[in-house]
């Protein structure tokens, strides 16, 4: 939902776009569908970037573990710390600011947010200002890395969208990959929420 | 040269070391190779990474793209500026983080040195300092990433390898991939004047 709104606010203010989609071992192959879908459905590019050697540089997180079980429960539990991926957004990242250095693109957007300062370090707001800082040195122009809803919560997110009328259906959100969203997952539970105190109801359907 | 020689230095001091050795569609294997082949002579394990994606991510770098011609003559020249791989320390870097915290190990090395900084951003003291700066907050716990060469000339790295004994006849420097060192790019330029400085003699032979 963070990115989907990300580009789709992006695109509403007639900003140029190219969409990267990283495969990189999560449990389920739903949100890279989605993301094609929506980059097609957009006409925006959208480079998919399959990260390889990912059980060597990603174990250990319930994001790309099997044997790792999905925490339940609220998203700002202490259990949803297994979901950290090692260093997932410093890599995404860096492979963007390579992206962008290839095409004269000067600016890198990620969909991080405040709601996932608690469990996430690579969401932070001190870790986004040290990696501007590295991309302002790691070529021979300054490259801008940017989170626009670093200090939004969800709610406030799905509230941008809403504005914008753009349909949720087309996301997905839950760490499990059934055919229906399980509806318990912190990562459910965070989106449900989001749309409750918008007063709105959620589009997508759900096990639970 | 600067890898190997900053591998040997690791385990001269007893330092627990694993390497990684980076595809990134470099002109030729022939530096995986020999990253290999000296990974096995010191019993030090070796991930080979294969970075997808490089016509994307690292265009129009004489050294992945075959349409860009390898730059001739001194290496401290502004012609050598084709060299740059956009990003790609950045990149590297952070799959070592993730592999790093993947091990609980707390520290990542790279083989950035002096002779470096005039042509290559990405191995500056600045950059290596915000680099270091997001490694501190990327994770639940800091990671320190360092390059003990940074401030040597590539004749004092050298002057550790000899010191050490180290046989650098097992490695290869050249950007051309040929089947002897071209003698005449940058590097072998700055290869050669390396050991001359040391009044020793390159154990490789050269075409030229």
């Amino acid at each position: 939902m963070d990115s989907f709104t990300l580009m789709h606010h992006a695109v509403s203010k007639n900003i140029e776009v190219d969409c990267i989609t990283f495969d990189y071992g999560q449990r389920h192959a739903k949100e890279i569908d989605c993301a094609q879908q929506a980059c097609k459905a957009l006409n925006v590019s959208n480079l998919k970037i399959k990260i390889p050697n990912v059980d060597a540089i990603f174990a250990n997180s319930a994001l790309t573990d099997h044997q790792v079980e999905v925490p339940h429960g609220s998203y700002k539990a202490e259990s949803m710390k297994s979901t950290i991926v090692p260093n997932r957004n410093m890599l995404f990242i860096s492979y963007a600011i390579s992206y962008a250095v290839s095409r004269n693109i000067d600016t890198v957007w990620y969909g991080a947010h405040a709601g996932d300062h608690f469990i996430y370090p690579d969401c932070r707001p001190e870790f986004l200002s040290n990696m501007n800082a590295a991309a302002q040195t790691c070529h021979t122009y300054p490259i801008i890395v940017e989170a626009p809803f670093l200090h939004l919560t969800k709610g406030e997110i799905v509230k941008i969208g809403l504005d914008l009328d753009i349909d949720y259906s087309k996301t997905w959100t839950c760490y499990e990959g059934q055919d229906l969203a399980c509806g318990s997952c912190g990562s459910c539970n965070e989106r449900q929420e989001a749309f409750s105190v918008n007063n709105s109801i959620d589009p997508i359907a759900y096990k639970n």
